[in-house]
């Protein structure tokens, strides 16, 4: 019997299961580093990871950019005879992927899944019809949905924004497409909703009443919650951050603004942050940063597994491969509780020249080796506890006395100010930067 | 009689006061367009702009740069015997050059006016003993503080973080500078306290815990404000974002990170926002965009005015001179009210080659004039109408009706879906971005 | 009779031909500052400026970006019932713009112009039928081409680069189209011929022979130069440098970049740069010193003029509208000889959401008249010659003497270290960088 | 017997001589990595890596930054009695380093080694009596220099450039002091002299003349190829890019730009590439993408080995830890040959806070590792072939038939495209670079 999913036509004929073939193999098709029922922690690989499959990246996406035409072409489109054979064909084609791969998880806008229709009620028609084919497919092969999300970028009535829209209209036609991915979602039993907010921002501040804006992008996000709980949905609500493109700025800018937003309206309770690692470079910080300034305020939920490339400005989504960079990400998640309802979700693309069927696999195996070996290391990091014992020593002097009262807010300035009295060498102690860095290095090459 | 201030030495001895001449005149050591008392929308130029200098780049600041050494030679410390005595003669030039230039304001940090003395008693005594001569030549003069503040980041012992020190006896010894520094800036009635947090950051992310050193930090703004309005002090608290330098990362990142920080720690009905225009820059925004952030929350306090280099990664603090740029905040500060207890600190150094005795008064008058011109051009959008007016209309769907009762919050997430029904050319509405932004060019082509 | 090219629709029907009505005028269809037959400096400013528009973004470009699709809809391409015949129709809805614009010049690619065949030769036919059409209009109108160029970015088969795909027959390729572009250059008229390098340059260094690269890119412009030499083409050839963007790393990096190249291949005698502002940035340069370095090296040619958006990382193509910035860069224009062969083409879009018909006209009139302001303001400066007498002066000491001798090479290092034996304050003068600012100020100010 | 140098006084007192103890000792004290005299490829590892200690940030600098003052206290200054004595004091120090480090290279500026003095006839006595006491420390040691170089971007006379000044007298000055420290480097059989150019460049193009100024720059680096070649001088000569900081634009400022400026001015026989990582970050390029252009051109010379932070914008000059960054430098190294007179100097420093004496040494020794670690990986790639045999497979077309006729030079355009007659799948070749990645990261966690 087939260990993997295959519809009327295997669109991936070529390739197998992936397997673990460990560090050693040569085979381009194996994993070297995930071991998905491995146990790292007294947890399995699988269950650390949580590896969803993006399915606009993987499936929709044609490998166009602002330069240039499509140069991927998908064999679930070329043989199909209507858009919802298409989207039919599509979705076989995904969890042939999913189930070859081995990922237990994907996420999926609604316009990823069904072709928009003519009216509101259309394309609601023609995405419950694929979801209820979607949740066949779930149930025979164990893969579930980490997220859903509308797409509310890609159309021309989105063009000035979806929830922060100058257009009342606008607003109302979001809401109808916001209610209808929520209820997709939910009858797929997805652990989580996801609002990125390509849009919600402005192309120009001279045209643009930012106060409102945010204000009815406020009320947008608190209506959503309240209806999908009144549904009984119990999973997390995530904003994904991002500072910019394809506006020229977004409100959900970093984790420190979307932390702002959100305790500001009162939504800190529902949402949580589904950290991009590409996004996170946009805005000027490391991805590591966002994933502690995220834990450190208890708003930590998800991530798009991804990175940017340092020297291009744009959102260039490719598949993570730094082990240093998702050994210290793991290190953040595990310090954190580790993935509850989030998971490692690849929002990344193969590159445009990349045109190989096999491309997409190996893709999604260097990021999933990547983030093995990544746990592995955070894993150590932790077992020994030679970073966070340096840490907990380093602030010992507010752990009890005189320090311990001035953290529980039991002193005055004056009184602060009294103990202040004498200079000496107090704080010329070293940082010892370059000794864990050295220590996190050792972790890495001794995998 | 002269109509400046002039010490023991007249320490810019070529130079007379700086009146305005009109903008044909030839002369360096003129205004061309900052005319202080001429009414623009009925209130004086200097009380719209309500100048400032800054005592650190103007008189304290040697030219020295990473890579070299000091350039300006500084006569008033050059004459002097001992410390105290510089730093009496640094005053009277400040107040020569206040005088001459015609700045109303300055603003200072507790080290730039009196050296640091052995013990933080000593030191106290020092910046008091100068504080009560500065009061002096205030009255004199009628010259008065804008803000004053405490240096917590040049000192070695602040090389961790001032109040964000991992170790308690920073932190005191912290409270006890920033106590008198309250106090030096209560004495001489200045009408803010800033923080800018230079070292309130982390150079590593391994040897930090970000919860901890927030919340200290968070604890001393609280104590700072409770010391102050307990000894009767009315005016403003601003924290001044900045995202990095010299810290690798810096808790006051831009406007949104410090405004969800006030927020969280309730700090916000105290503390207001210092914009400065490079660090906007710095942090990836445009300077009217931290400006008309700010704002929009009600946030918006005073300005370091200056401009970085957007090909150069750091803080140049260069003099503004682009006066689109300041058109754009004079419109932002304006429609936000104007400055109450903020103004325009210049927070700019001239350049290191900067070495002629003139060169500082032709850099402020630059900056001067840039304001002036922009501040002119400001009162004609307002006055006009055709900025606001467009955006008014652009949200009018808003003001009433349906799109009135969600804005107010009276709609279910179901009940604004039904309105969203029917797909039409809803949306496709031109932002007219290239008409707005020609309209802006025609005020400052106008001037 | 009319005073703008009609075909047999008129496709901007609302709007008359565009005049100038001066600094005051309300007329956001009119010019405020461009006056085509206005004398600046001896010479009309239609003459100074050149203006050409790109029939790229103007024509063929329909809003769409990477997270959205098209929005702006083109009349000349929906009332077509074939490929051919929308050519037709845009050409006439290009001619019509041209005319009521009021530019001269346009600049095409290829495939702008005409559809991509089912062969070479389909495609060459295809070009040259519109190319007929093309100069019946220009005869018709006066409006003459710029320059031409080949798209070899946008097709699949040059996703691995043109001139320096790793596939011989990819190269074969490029060059059948590049001769048949070249054809049609020449059968236009056409003033110059660019070559911009989308793909030429990398995705990864890992799959990728940098030398063998750029050699053939060198082949290819050498073989390109002879054809058109040998065809008699007296117009100049341009590069235009781009850092990034599509490709990871673009060959023609930046001014300094291409000219070390065309010296290295023997190419600097015939080609010259094609400067585009948002290039500039994107390099880390200021479109300032792009145009002062290729001026310096005798290697100006041609400007794209647009501006980006620092804020943002890619290339977004807005029109100009900083006069500070286009009287600089005009300064730089006239001291380099002003435009012979090249001109001012506009490489610059309309936002995605701004869909009026007008706001083509709009964003090209304030593109014009930033560039008409700039250029007042540039002819001040020399006229005045404040700015070049400083500069002048500050290297004097080169003029005559042992420093002109130095310069001449007349000198070894002992000689001129023997000079050099006596420290004292050589050296310690300022820049005036301040002044000088205020100065160019002053110039923009006083338009 | 001691096996490190030590003068009168032991400057590192608790620290022995570094020893290899693998990849499992728990001493950061110990290489994990860098065992000195293991083979990798036929050669002993230190040979292949050629590691030099920079003076200046090593024994120099004090850890001040713009915004703080000095907290690294180096003893062998605060005993000295005089500067003469303190230079002999810190080269002491610096053997000692050096020799218990085990690095058999350094690199210094002719200030770090004897203080300025009060004429150029001062400066060079100075610095030849140092000179003479380190070349009896080298031959007691067997430590070598690596190159020497000339500061001369520190002190006021060279605010407006030192070869690039507008006032002749200090290009006397500036020859003066080059040719005493190209006498320092012959004297101590220095195998290179470096140009590094911090004020080679401007701080505003108002008051700049571009030409001027970099003809003179070529003038100094021909007169000082001339003197040292006449002095019977074999070493290298080598520029280091850098774009920017501490000018706003420094004439050096990559690669390319260097390279067109060697060719253009006959310089590339004698002139290399010292390629620093963190300045080709700041340049807008990966450290890899810099080796390689260098490499591709014949003009890989030496590297500064550091790294930046991506995250801020200037030269943060951190030591190296990224071994993926390492494998790939190495890797491109090789290919080019490896080092001859070059190698890997650490021109980075501890970070402010570190300010253990333990520190300095840390850090070295996480470079060497990381470097060491590069090495192992560098030379399985090489050995394996699989990333090399990918690329010449790639360009394979061009190796034979047509293809090799084109690239020798022997077609016309015509015959060119007369080969491109037939559209097809030509082209459309995936560059396979996700697996390209895969197997680096293979190489990497395999180490
Ligand atoms: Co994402
Ligand atoms: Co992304
Ligand atoms: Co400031
Ligand atoms: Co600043
Ligand atoms: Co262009
Ligand atoms: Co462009
Ligand atoms: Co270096
Ligand atoms: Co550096």
């Amino acid at each position: 019997m087939a260990d993997y999913f295959k519809g009327n036509t295997e669109y991936f004929p070529g390739i197998k299961k992936i397997s673990y073939e460990g560090p050693k193999s040569d085979n381009p098709l194996a994993f070297k580093y995930y071991d998905p029922e491995k146990t790292v922690g007294g947890k399995k690989m699988k269950d650390h990871l949580r590896f969803a499959v993006a399915y606009w990246h993987s499936f929709c996406a044609d490998g166009s950019d602002p330069f240039g035409s499509a140069t991927h072409v998908h064999p679930w489109t070329a043989d199909a005879s209507s858009p919802m054979e298409a989207a039919e064909h599509k979705l076989d084609a995904a969890f042939e992927f999913f189930t070859k791969l081995g990922a237990e998880y994907y996420c999926f806008h609604d316009r990823d899944m069904a072709p928009e229709g003519s009216s509101p009620a259309e394309s609601e028609k023609n995405l419950m019809a694929i979801v209820a084919k979607a949740k066949e497919r779930q149930k025979a092969t164990g893969v579930n949905l980490l997220w859903g999300t509308a797409n509310m970028f890609n159309h021309p009535r989105f063009m000035n924004g979806a929830a922060t829209n100058p257009e009342f209209k606008v607003v109302a036609l979001a809401a109808s497409q916001i209610k209808t991915a929520i209820d997709a979602t939910i009858e797929l039993g997805g652990e989580g909703y996801t609002f990125w907010g390509g849009r919600e921002g402005y192309m120009s501040l001279l045209n643009t009443d930012l106060k409102r804006e945010k204000d009815h992008l406020a009320m947008i996000l608190t209506m959503a919650r309240d209806y999908a709980r009144g549904r009984g949905f119990k999973g997390m609500f995530y904003i994904e951050p991002k500072p910019m493109e394809p506006s020229k700025h977004q409100y959900d800018f970093d984790v420190e603004t979307v932390a702002g937003f959100l305790r500001h309206y009162g939504l800190d309770k529902d949402f949580r942050m589904n950290i991009e690692a590409n996004h996170a470079e946009l805005a000027g910080h490391d991805f590591f940063h966002e994933l502690e300034t995220a834990a450190s305020m208890g708003l930590f939920g998800s991530v798009d597994a991804n990175r940017g490339d340092p020297m291009n400005g744009w959102d260039t989504d490719q598949f993570p491969t730094s082990y240093t960079e998702t050994a210290l990400a793991m290190y953040a998640i595990l310090r954190a509780g580790g993935f509850t309802t989030g998971g490692l979700n690849f929002d990344a693309k193969i590159r445009r020249n990349s045109v190989d069927p096999a491309d997409l696999f190996e893709a999604h195996i260097g990021g999933m080796d990547a983030f093995a070996a990544g746990l592995i290391a955070a894993q150590r990091m932790i077992d020994d506890g030679k970073l966070s014992g340096f840490v907990k020593q380093r602030y010992a002097s507010f752990d009890s006395g005189e320090g311990a009262k001035f953290e529980k807010g039991g002193m005055s300035l004056q009184e602060l100010a009294a103990l202040g009295t004498v200079y000496g060498n107090a704080g010329i102690t070293s940082g010892k930067q370059e000794r864990l860095e050295n220590i996190v290095n050792q972790y890495l090459l001794n995998l």
